[in-house]
């Protein structure tokens, strides 16, 4: 439940517990943090927001418990913790003796022994606004290395797939309609489809592609955390995903070699390159151009439809799904991967200080 | 360059050293090695053994100096060294002032501040050796925990793609042609698609496909260590390798999750699912199904075409390449993705068992 | 701020910000845990207990906020929070601008950066409370491998030495007086004593002795997490720790090897050792017998005297005392011995899980 | 068997098997290192050095198999290797089977449940070797950061001590007699009597006492990794050390609040203190004081005496003593200790790095 060797991140909480929190370690003094500006990137990580997503009602204010004296960090442990408190568990009472599908109650219950609880327990994307929270304070991070920015946005939806300019794309672009998603066109058929399929009961998978401007060159750690595989883990440690390519990935294997090699160019007297299938990354090491991925989220595990399934006693049985779903993650998801993303490049960012004869 | 919470490896080692090596620490005593099993597994993953792959010959013998006594482990660290025996850095030296297109010259020199080796130095996919000695061990630790097989299988080159039954194709089937391509008749496009290629100095990428039969329900870290995430980390942390996906993966955002979602049934009084459509992980533990993956691997940088590219003093040039290539990776990458899977599964084998109240 | 490899804790929280806790990670499912213990042994940690002791009334009430579940834990991290409630920064004010010396906080503002905080910030005793807390959970699941008592006490005071034997001495013995030293005559002089230089504003420092009976043989990582190198790590974590021994420690460098070598013997055919200069330890790995060590304290930085100093100006000085003192940390040093203790164990008992082939 | 955060090494090897060793990673890339400088602090480890040490001839040379390039590192890890030459397991074929006291034979044995090795395998001394070897490159890192001196000697055998200024002290003078103690009258009262106890066939412990001159204030990592905790962990990691203080230790409990406080000082215009009995560390944090520890070695456990002990079959027995032994271990602790304190030092140097806003 930590993450990251000197940017450090400890989780925890369930869903349906008192509160989920953070606790941050390394940090450099000085930086300004407030409960406002996190409390505001919690807000776009939270259900409710519109029809599109979960309906429940979490208003997720943040307390900050240490590490921070009037309005900056002082270098100590950061925690932060958020209470939960809109949880219903009379919802999902019926779910407790039977196994949801493609859900982790029963991984969990084998694992630890324990019997599943409601909510989903630590499994339930709740425990992301940990990761949120902390997100926060490792974008305060990097802004002290130059500017970087982090922006992510919903690239696909089901067989709907948007075109980005990743060069340009800003966060207002983002959030300038529910899905997330800034191409406008594509934007609009996603929303259709997430509510055609939200009254069906049904749910819906996508890709969340992620762009990073201004990281510097050397950010990296071969041969084992390399800011890819960081990146990889990363993302295959949120809820529902499924899939994790850098630079031209998958695709990456139709070309041959010398159509995928990025040639090395002089750009206003610097080096680059003058096309970036490597997204931005050379051996586990960033070489400055932007940083591209994407991550693959399956459809959500909770429908509103019968399912067959076994239940704890071992007798197959139905389960008969009741309360309330998100008939999408994508557009909730673009906040945290922006937050994981920016908690491992200052991890990195932070690490290679270390490799540099002062 | 330390991968591992338990099983813990710590890879060493240049391609145009004295040696490559790894320390692996965590395993636990009496488990029976020996060189020749660890040579033999090396033997896989060297150039030279076919006319697809680089023609480099290198005897890759290992010598253990510590860690086994009278041929069982001690529990102590096991230090396995491979010397460097055909290094020709005749063949790099013009390369060395010169940035190689999609290499990580540039991005070392800049992490590093020093210049680029020749053989590429730590980057070089030599560096691997490290890692399929200790899969060795890593699967004899797994083999206490009973049946469990790891196969891994070259599932695409370019534009061919195997069809292979993941339950039940065998090593054997595997390494019964060059191409590592247990589909007879993919194997034999893809042998012919690489010979062309490399007539013609050009290289290509594809994917490795990987099954793990016979995991434990359990394994597994959540939140930030899930075995999935470890895996993609693992996957990542391979040279050229570019994307990762478990069970649907990408291809699972074209689903419904009434279509995606596995239902539970009964199989032999055991809890099992009807179908894998999440790849054996639920929440980042294992099920108990097959864990099924796949990892992108770039087509090889290194290829035997003039390139465009700028040289150290910052000056637009062009890469005229000599020496020797690898046209395609994919066969070699095979035993790597199956000794890293090992890796990844003994760690987690053995962190499940501080879980257990005993 | 984090400490163990298994059972790990991470510790948050300053003197006078909203709350210092704990996150504890790595426990077994099914552990016992409430509030109401963890509070009582805070009882034993706070000040004001005494006259003995500081008179800062702090109630010290935890809550815990994740991890347990129907008062069993869960495997999950468990997160403990303690409200500072009775924080009096107006007792501090004047300190901020001059260095109390002996104190943390030159060397704080040095590294981070940061003036001085009221309190002392995270270097107060105060941040002592995390590690009682995660002492309680620790002995939860020491108690999982059968009868495992650990019992601290007051060895020394000044110049008064208590006599105790190891062997059969109870925490109800060490608790039966305010000094928490289980020789009764000695008892009576140390409280006369420190009672005197309470009323002369100075302060006396201290040993405390520890001893652990029923470890398992084979408890301890070496060759760099020594079972005894990792106490020595733990009680010079603590506030004014200024030594470690362990068995003979100091003295035993006055004896002969023929003197100090511990002879095999049989008990009850049982192997054990005729006597234990070697304090439970051989080669780093516990042998069964008991453990016992010793950590001395330095008399307590705060005293009620004027004092020479430099202000944060770089002025030369005189330092006014006010405020409230604790003449003598050692009696609230004993359950924060114990915990950390507790800590160091279980988390050895955890990591020999991983050691055994089952 | 992993040590540091940063500067991080991993010792391999046992003493009977083919080679000890160490990589060593985290290092700055561009600093010099050669295999003779660390030969020559090899040649202050080894036995066979004077009549006062074990009479073994081990040439201990090195190799360096990776990290290093034309005379520098690379930044990638260092693996370090010495061959075991002079092994002769024949004088130790006696001793397998019947446990010898106060050796780890016995614990080994039980953790790990594999018999004993000749030699103690991974306990014995020659494992020291890797930490010479790594100190050495830690030094050079220290270089880096200005001038930094570590100085160790011996400060105690048995009933004698010296009489050092810790302030001016230096290697010559420590390496100007076989016993490395710079007391001459106290070095001639050692010799004899180390002599008088090798003929007897019986064996003497005592203290090793460290200066460093030049520490940065700011380095250690509070509250877990405390600059003086990780010297204690270092100490107690080495065999044979059975306690560690800093500063005024335990004989500083003997002193009042009033006499042990340091007052802080103006030095040529710095901050200083006008005495040190915080021995260079506050609140787990160099001051710019000079830091100063001891470390207490018991007797060393092999002597040419007959011992009562328990053989493998768990029947009291007769051990009968043969081959060579080190009468007192003292002179050769020295360069270990002085290796540890900068392996220390260098990594806590390096974290502070990642504390600093730039």
């Amino acid at each position: 439940n930590t993450y990251g060797e000197i940017f450090r991140i400890s989780s925890f909480g369930e869903s349906h517990g008192p509160a989920v929190g953070v606790v941050v370690d390394g940090v450099p003094a000085g930086t300004e943090i407030s409960e406002s500006e996190i409390n505001q990137e919690l807000a776009r990580r939270r259900p409710g927001q519109s029809h599109l997503v979960s309906q429940r009602k979490e208003p997720d204010e943040c307390e900050i418990l240490s590490g921070i004296f009037e309005g900056l960090t002082i270098g100590t442990p950061i925690a932060i913790v958020v209470r939960n408190t809109n949880a219903r568990p009379e919802d999902y009472k019926g779910m407790l003796e039977i196994y949801r599908p493609s859900h982790a109650d029963f991984t969990y219950e084998k694992k630890y022994g324990v019997k599943p609880q409601s909510g989903g327990g630590r499994s339930s994307a709740r425990e992301t606004i940990a990761r949120v929270a902390a997100g926060v304070i490792a974008q305060k991070v990097l802004d002290q290395f130059g500017k970087i920015e982090i922006v992510a946005y919903v690239k696909k939806v089901h067989d709907i797939t948007a075109q980005v300019d990743s060069g340009s794309v800003t966060r207002a672009d983002v959030d300038s309609n529910p899905v997330r998603c800034p191409d406008p066109d594509a934007a609009q058929k996603m929303e259709e489809k997430i509510d055609a399929i939200r009254k069906d009961g049904d749910s819906l998978g996508g890709i969340v592609e992620c762009v990073v401007r201004g990281a510097h060159v050397g950010w990296g750690e071969p041969v084992f955390d390399k800011i890819d595989g960081c990146l990889a883990q990363a993302m295959l440690s949120l809820p529902a995903c499924k899939g994790f390519e850098i630079g031209s990935g998958f695709a990456g294997t139709d070309l041959k070699g010398s159509e995928h090699n990025d040639p090395f160019v002089l750009k206003d007297g610097e080096i680059a390159t003058s096309k970036n299938d490597s997204g931005g990354v050379q051996g586990g090491i960033t070489n400055g151009q932007n940083i591209i991925f994407r991550a693959a989220f399956k459809p959500t595990a909770t429908i509103m439809k019968d399912q067959a399934s076994v239940n704890r006693s071992g007798e197959e049985t139905v389960l008969k799904s009741k309360g309330r779903h998100d008939p999408c993650v994508l557009p909730r998801a673009v906040p945290i991967v922006e937050a994981m993303t920016a908690i491992t490049l200052a991890d990195h960012a932070l690490r290679q200080r270390t490799r540099i004869d002062g």
